[in-house]
């Protein structure tokens, strides 16, 4: 009972009906020839599923029992975990998106989401591992001289390799000026020393080489985060051929003992305890946090499409449990408020995926889109990119929670496997910048930089959807389209109030801005269902009598009933801001 | 850093200030000679106090990581265990509240009450083996003849011995009706068969004997609920002198592998797989049903008292944390958006604490005030054990997780100890009754059998404070005034609604009993709040420079802004239960 079965049904219908990606994305430039579109998208989405439910999926209580051990310098992941990776390597499913010119298969960013919800669902702590690798790849693929690109992309590419992300020290987490390792030069390279700590699959024996990415200093540079640099530091290095060479000064010391992802190394590296590691500059020197960032929004991203897949997990072990299990003479599913929790996990999963499946389409928007038409698809991938990470990344805590209490005493014994979602997915508001570093991004930067004025473009365009679904003429889009409004007078609200208080007083606008960023997910996650409730209409009028599309309208229905008012109680908490918040004496607390 | 000490100055406040202890309580009848008042609270709080943070706290990570075991039929608890549950019971704290005439120390429920918060704040597992024997003791007390009143109750009231809860079998959680275990008569006594699941404290070797009160069916008793009775079945038979008979036929046969609470052996118990175990009656037969809901207020009200003491625990690691670690030149509490976490949480305990202390002195004054105050008394402390219950295990899923997130990246590692608290205190909405059951209580049970009446009785309390607050000529308390206006308006309309639905569709009023249950327990915790900010006013206006008393009117304008707007959000969901939580098919989920 309970086995991750990939939503395909849904996926689809945002894919292809709501995004209509053959149109968004089929017609530019660099995926004109690979027929994108709902074909594709079946084949692909099938594919992925069978690797998700079938392999991943069954190693997900293994990993989390039998977690990843370091012992004398090198790591055991958990068993069959290796083998589950070579097949998501031999399904090209590592680089589905990347560049085809270095073993990509250049698809466009959205079959790479619904990779990742599908791994993630299956086994969080398996998925991060081709997520990390991502990230380093796409580092160097932004970065990197031809010859790196040629010697290191095409490997993490096709999965041959892995790639981890070195930025955190002890002492210094979110503060990376304080940084200690030391890069010096030597000859065409660098040697690195120095400890590095909670790095994600930081060794492990599940491909032939790892190329971590590591932020160091420059003898001489800059004091602060202006004077780090950013270095490539293979495992084993590679000789001109390609083939492997010698063992680098790298290695593991140990891993956490961790709340949740216990199959995913969260390990100690030593870099240089030895003769000192031998890296390679990646871009220029004391540039290397302008590096890092540059793939900041794909793995905010990508920690969105964590929590949604841990949580659509969640719900449906959840679901299945109501349904089998009889109290009372009926089954749970039927008590009135297990019914709302199951009903209140599956409209919030269905928003958060609305949400990062339309912003993985502005991703490629953003890329490969129009020229003239870039920047605005930039800035609304900026702006959205916090929200991303952190709404979903909070909203998985709480449909993850419930998931666990659908099933009563039984979600407190860990062999039923329903709290491993919740410790999983409690790392998700705290790595890749803790959820109150995406609230400061998202007011302070997001939004101050230009005025509010993406945001008011967003704005009008579930303004839009609003006159849509009054327009329907059917009772339950208008309700929709009520909620909907509510919501958007506490959001232009309260972005008045941030954005006056950004120039007054940026502490209160701070102060704010957890609220703020809550109250902008659960409008937004609110839109995408509407949307999805414009289509489903639109598919019943015209004929169908599939019942997937009376759930669709009535999801979003139930979300604006019962959780958009939410929206409210952030719009007052934003403006009550200046208040005893700030007047409160820090030694009282 | 991060060692439990109880918050002793907000405790005393609490008790001797704003609940006037010594009038309140001091002058009923029944504790006249024990001198109530801030000085006996004074000795006692820091004498509990002195075992909490000595003795309990060390041994709460212990416990975690040394969890509770059951080898070839019995259970060890982690090391310290025992010798500290004896300083428990040698402190006179385990019968604190009991009756004096049966070995108890006859004080108020409020000093019962503050020592299972300091215990549960230090100790989560530990502090359950005096919870649930209090509860056992309490059945005795409420049912036995005088002479197992005698045999049993001044041991277990001393702690000498202690108690266990046998309800849930198999299959059947919060559904007694189904249950298997029989009890066959045999002269004096009677034979129990059958297998108890989720036993806490099923077994151990702390107390030289375990008194287990158990369910069962006679074999000729009606189906259903109504055929149920309820058993004493000592582990070792008690001979007429007192001493320690025969071993009783009832073992534990595991251990459940939990979440959290390791320390805290969760068992599987087995009765009468040799020749039967052997049990005494207690109460009437087939009334056990009945007998083990006379002390269900008191078992919840403590429910909810743990979740107090782990959301306390959790915001003092936070707390002190937040003041050592340096993050960008400054300790990371002057980060707007951490403080805003702290002082959630500070505020959300303060309420807790007032809605669980007050309605402790309720209990009281229900079962030992003035015979004609007695009646409303009682209905108010019926309709809020619910709320207190579940309203403060669900706040405190949120206290310690933003607990864990105050510490970034290392709340994430089990050795901080910050996840323990959230892992630990997650039990608290499933145990003693879901928060499902606790909703449907208070809005099927508690609200409809009066038509509102003792609500409204209590909202008109409500106001004299909003009334008394508006007077202080003070905007801090004008504000509060304002924000508690807000959500009694929102409260009256919920209560409207789900009155009326309870008339019109029970469903819709059970679908929306939650979020009433959540709007409810946020208003009252804000009108404690409201109260603490009058009292510590006036100090101030009588002279006083304490800033305690400047913390605690910050610490209610802070919920009233912050807190407080939650009320509409959950009035919303409320007033939308009929909607498509009500027409969504159970298929489409």
């Amino acid at each position: 009972m309970g086995t991750y079965r990939a939503p395909i049904e849904d996926m689809n219908f945002l894919i292809d009906e709501v995004l209509d990606a053959e149109n968004a994305l089929g017609t530019l430039p660099d995926f004109a020839d690979y027929g994108v579109g709902s074909e594709l998208t079946t084949v692909l989405l099938d594919e992925a599923a069978k690797l998700a439910g079938d392999e991943l999926a069954p190693l997900r209580r293994v990993g989390d029992e039998q977690p990843a051990i370091c012992t004398d310098g090198a790591v055991t992941t958990p068993p069959g975990y290796d083998a589950a990776l070579r097949q998501l390597a031999e399904g090209g499913w590592i680089g589905i998106s990347s560049d085809p010119r270095y073993g990509g298969q250049g698809l466009p960013e959205i079959y790479n989401t619904v990779g990742h919800e599908m791994w993630n669902g299956a086994n969080m702590a398996l998925g991060l591992a081709p997520m990390l690798s991502s990230g380093a790849a796409l580092a160097i693929h932004a970065h990197g001289t031809e010859a790196q690109k040629q010697t290191y992309l095409e490997k993490m590419n096709t999965g041959q390799w892995m790639g981890t992300m070195n930025l955190t020290e002890s002492g210094a987490g979110s503060d990376l000026g304080v940084m200690k390792a030391k890069a010096v030069p030597e000859g065409d390279h660098y040697r690195i020393s120095g400890q590095k700590i909670y790095i994600t699959w930081g060794d492990h024996q599940s491909t032939e080489n790892i190329i971590h990415l590591v932020l160091a200093k420059l003898p001489d540079a800059p004091e602060g985060s202006r004077g780090i640099s950013l270095f490539i530091v293979p495992k084993f290095l590679v000789n001109d051929d390609g083939s492997l060479g010698e063992r680098n000064d790298v290695y593991p010391v140990s891993c956490e003992h961790k709340l949740g992802i216990h199959g995913s190394p969260t390990c100690v590296m030593a870099f240089g305890d030895d003769e000192g590691a031998i890296g390679y500059l990646l871009g220029e020197e004391n540039r290397g946090l302008a590096c890092m960032f540059t793939m900041m929004n794909e793995a905010r991203h990508k920690v969105g499409v964590q929590a949604l897949g841990a949580s659509e997990g969640s719900l449906q072990k959840a679901a299945a449990y109501a349904r089998d299990r009889v109290q009372g003479g009926v089954p749970i599913i039927e008590h009135p408020d297990v019914k709302r929790m199951l009903l209140t996990m599956k409209s919030l999963c269905e928003a958060m995926r609305g949400l990062a499946y339309t912003e993985a389409v502005t991703m490629d928007l953003a890329h490969r889109g129009p020229q003239e038409d870039r920047p605005l698809q930039q800035s609304r991938i900026d702006l959205m990119i916090p929200v991303i990470k952190g709404w979903l990344s909070e909203v998985a805590q709480e449909v993850t929670s419930l998931g666990l209490q659908v099933h009563g005493g039984m979600g407190f014994v860990e062999e039923t496997g329903a709290a491993q979602y919740l410790r999983d997915v409690r790392i998700t508001p705290i790595y890749e910048g803790t959820n109150g570093i995406q609230a400061a991004d998202l007011v302070s930067r997001k939004l101050g930089r230009d005025g509010g004025a993406t945001m008011e473009e967003m704005m009008t365009e579930v303004n839009a959807t609003i006159t849509r679904l009054q327009a329907a003429g059917d009772a339950r889009l208008t309700g929709i389209a009520e909620s909907l409004t509510r919501a958007m007078a506490d959001q232009e609200n309260a972005t008045r109030i941030v954005l006056a208080e950004l120039k007054e007083d940026p502490n209160v606008a701070l102060g704010a801005s957890f609220e703020y960023m809550m109250q902008t997910g659960y409008l937004f996650g609110g839109w995408h269902l509407g949307r999805s409730a414009l289509v489903a209409f639109d598919r019943l009028k015209s004929g169908s009598d599939n019942p997937f599309y009376e759930a669709k309208i009535a999801t979003a229905q139930y979300y604006g009933e019962q959780i958009l008012p939410r929206c409210a109680a952030h719009a007052g908490a934003v403006a009550g801001a200046r208040g005893a918040l700030q007047s409160f004496q820090q030694e009282w607390i």
